[in-house]
């Protein structure tokens, strides 16, 4: 069930990345959602390697092929298959890594929890697991905005020590994120931010960096105390995703300095009823949305595989140098933003439903 | 199903803040464990209202009693259900705020969720939900030290503006940990976040902190990816708590600053096994236990239960002052140790289960 | 979580038969129904040993009391808990069992699983868990026939080679149910039926029965494809039951003998929209209610404690003559006819708060 | 949620039977489980459409194709993605229905519950959903099989009113079992078998029939009281199978016409430990396995699709009479065979691992 992510619209991904295909079936989508595969292609394309000189060269055009669950560009609220052919494997590019597993990544791990562990690429722990979610949750938000005029922009607010300004308040659009290969909408920022990324490539190492989330027009009441609260389920959804070391909502670690009569959100009349003055709260309140923003941000850590040798020890204890050959992005937070936006979605789209259960 | 926790190793929690009664349900503790109301009581003993000048008054002895799931003194592998009375409650203390949410508090969105909400203290929302969590985790915690040698401390690590130093390597024992009032085993430091603490009651204000938690002498392999990774199911825990607003493992948020070359643990050979010279990924790679210590770090928001008077709007949307007369503790983080523990000890408990299931 | 049941509408069951305690936490039942002891104690009395001659003379009143979950008579949406005491405990009447594990119970099998098992009286297999199983299925009734005008009814049909002849249509009320000890509402049949329990128990044996049980009133739509057909559910929901052996819909065993041209239920115009005319499907087809009544049949074996001798083998496998001496009935279904519209009751709110979700 | 069964060994399912694929993705397969598509093609095989003239004659070869969770041969404990190619596919042939429910068919219940459904065939609810769960099935006997020296083996017990004799003791293989094409092993019985299901075809009609399985060598311990007793995920495994009506364990229905004296099973010593002199309990007690054998039937109703004309009513409450074109079976049962076995494996497979979680 691990590999399932979701109560009522619940997503279960596949595949290794050098495997045959990885995707998604994506279960208790509601029926009548107009849906083909120009609605899931997009954030797939955001999410693909190789669009430019910041991500890894690995080639694939990641196109998606639905399988089920759609009949005359409709869902059938029955499960929805997704599909995205591997094509650019290169197997021999680990074959000297078997026996040396790699610094902070996962294949002593998975050799210890499983016995055995994919020869080439990370297999199910590669960053390439995450095409099933990114698939699964342009689904979750197309319904979102339809049905209630949802939005989620995500962005690259820090890449290694360069921050961008709060853009939190800016009303930031995807358009407005993109404009640069980083996707950071400061423009200042992200020319640092490039810098940065490209210095770490050519020192043959890599950089880490935070994502910032919002999602506007949630409505309040979605989130399931105590335990299916609605940051509990972000935090399960970005720390299940691979690189992440850390999750806070609004205010934060930040929000630990501060007195209770400066962090406290005071109620206040607004067009659409209720709101609050402040959202140190980050949109949710005893885990439940109260219909502000939600604001969240995302540690990802320099990626695991650098090209410089590493002084390392093999799988039998004996000390070695590893010198890795696979491709690999410097940072991976310009192509984790669409990953991100589609963990926030599936959250979301499940608590809209839990939420609408509940009458 | 949002007020259980866990696949196999599972936790149902219930009860109001001003009911009957708090507690909870285990289903899947294992048979043939030594348990009694011993076990339980001492940590919810350290979670207790009245413990010190720094907690809440409110008089609760939380003296448990196990109604079933054991027969002399041994767990039978059936539901073991938990339950402590409610005795000092004060429901008249909350009469004047039932028109006026509590900024930051939970009454408007538990109202606009559920379309009521418990009129006294918080109902669902108030910690003493996390009693049910206590006395589940100390069974889960007792089962992982006999079952596997693991070893959970928590400290207080931040008070406000007030940060204790590093402490992870310290080996630290939660006799080290409860020989002042606040759990920071620096005195140092204590004594300040002491002065803070007491300085934020005297001004009627509140103020947060930071708890970090070391989980030693978990085998390599606990975790399931790629949703129930063991850091995402972490998260989840900590931040289905009251009042946390991030999560963080190993390098965490300041871990994004760094190159991959200095981030990379690099594996060196150990007494026990292969090892990880450093620890930046915080005891879990690729959502896996790696043998070393788990290190996360859990942020409290300042409570929101202030004693000033506070500018809000009442349901209606008119302007009010609020002044909260209910008894609430000015600092969380002290009390909230053994809380962090005990969902540690349930995220533990159940991925080794799952671990077992796996051969 | 194997002692929990349901998605949305959720129950959790606790308790041994000779423990401190029976009972059950139900998660997930919609805020603001009117709720209160009086509303759960009804069936629990139907379900209550001592009853009539036809029972086990174990004297327990067996009253519930709410723990959590209502305030002021309303639920709150939050987590219900519901208690009964154990009084009449006799632990000593099995003392001399413990090495003689009785046939056709769960002795055996329990002490193969975990290893342990209650000393006294079964434990957790006793049909004494079930009381949970009621208080909640007690609160989801209430809901349902607010809600949905739904009615539930089930009755003895059979006792041992006694047949009542066909109920289905009949309209009948728990009221005609309960007119006699044996919960028949044929007068001759249920005569007959209280003669074979009499004559079985004055054998020192034991009889089996089936109960019917018809839901009236559910609207089409419920119950979710694949798994969680209806039919599904309420096949695992009986099954669950202690000492069940069969379960069948509509025409059941008998329909396997039929042509399709007479079994087909064809479609007509009716008052409220389109229904059937005949209704071998049993209001579920393709697992998914068709607005007909929904009618199933459950079988019971002979209760497995009868107080003649027994030529068995101890778990040493030494042959040996058991003799029981615990309380017990000679024929489970006149008190199982509450227990199977619990557990009817239980599977429909969840299948209508599912519904309910998609939109 | 509902396309997926199981906790640990979980599959999901999707597909239409008119669409691009059916399927399955399988997760919790332990790994180094050798495993091809050659282990899984063989029950599909058995279940194919166009095996015989008792069949439907849609010609699928249903080549299943693995697309992750294995290399080299061996599962890597990943999900196992499981695809099968819709290819006979004639729409054409359901387009006059469209606005006519059939009757005892799903149209009328998807159409009502989710405001639409597929045009074609029956969608989801077509017999062409079980592929996954055969696939699926396969190789969860796989790992039953190597781990623990399971054998599963189902037969044609009934068709109509033609019973074959009890045959549950005699040790059938598959082999055996196949002999005929009507899957029952008996040579008299299944001769009238065929001649009733070909006389059923011949006169536009279907017939309904029984399947009975046995597995054997399944040890003591397995089936998680009291909502997951072994025979209520069998009862929910079996009865979530299109076409089913039925379900009973060991004695089933006719056993509660016996007395509890001649209905219990009493214990004697056997080569391999305790086991029971006779199995009126079906191999399980409490919930639990016996280690004897576990014997159920299965009741399937007579198909709903039959080519004569039917009076029934449109959606729009008119009547009309309907004439079906589609191509489907006169009689489910033989190639029901192998899908009973493979929920029985999934559900065998599912109770084994939650065991093994235990200790």
């Amino acid at each position: 069930m691990s590999s399932s992510f979701g109560t009522i619209f619940r997503v279960t991904t596949f595949g290794e990345s050098h495997g045959g295909a990885v995707g998604a079936v994506v279960d208790g989508c509601p029926p009548l959602l107009a849906l083909t595969e120009a609605d899931v292609q997009p954030q797939l394309d955001r999410r693909r390697p190789g669009q430019s000189a910041l991500t890894t060269p690995r080639g694939e055009a990641d196109a998606v092929r639905i399988l089920s669950g759609t009949e005359n560009g409709l869902t059938l609220g029955t499960p929805i298959a997704l599909v995205v052919a591997n094509r650019d494997t290169k197997p021999g590019d680990y074959a000297e890594m078997s026996n040396v597993p790699r610094p902070s990544h996962a294949d002593f791990t998975y050799q210890m929890k499983y016995g055995v562990r994919a020869n080439s690429g990370g297999g199910r722990s590669s960053a390439r697991e995450t095409i099933g979610r990114v698939a699964a949750g342009a689904i979750a938000e197309k319904w979102l905005r339809l049905k209630a005029g949802i939005d989620i922009v995500a962005w690259v607010s820090s890449v290694g020590v360069v921050e961008a300004p709060d853009l939190i308040g800016a009303g930031l659009t995807r358009a407005a994120v993109d404009v640069n290969a980083v996707r950071c909408p400061d423009a200042a920022a992200a020319k640092l931010m490039e810098t940065e990324i490209l210095a770490a490539r050519d020192a043959k190492d890599s950089v880490g960096g935070i994502i910032t989330c919002v999602c506007r027009g949630v409505m309040p009441g979605w989130g399931e105390p105590v335990f299916h609260k609605l940051e509990a389920m972000l935090a399960q959804a970005m720390l299940s995703l691979p690189a992440t070391k850390g999750f806070e909502l609004g205010s934060g670690f930040a929000g630990t300095r501060l007195r209770g009569s400066v962090h406290n959100d005071p109620f206040v009349q607004k067009s659409n009823g209720l709101g609050t003055k402040t959202n140190y709260s980050g949109g949710i309140q005893g885990g439940i949305s109260n219909g502000e923003p939600i604001v969240f941000r995302v540690a990802f850590k320099p990626p695991a595989t650098i090209s410089q040798p590493q002084q390392t020890a093999d799988f039998d204890g004996q000390p070695t140098t590893l010198e890795a050959k696979g491709r690999h992005d410097p940072c991976v937070v310009p192509r984790a933003v669409p990953i991100v936006e589609a963990m926030a979605a599936l959250v979301l789209a499940d608590a809209a439903l839990l939420q609408q259960a509940r009458s």
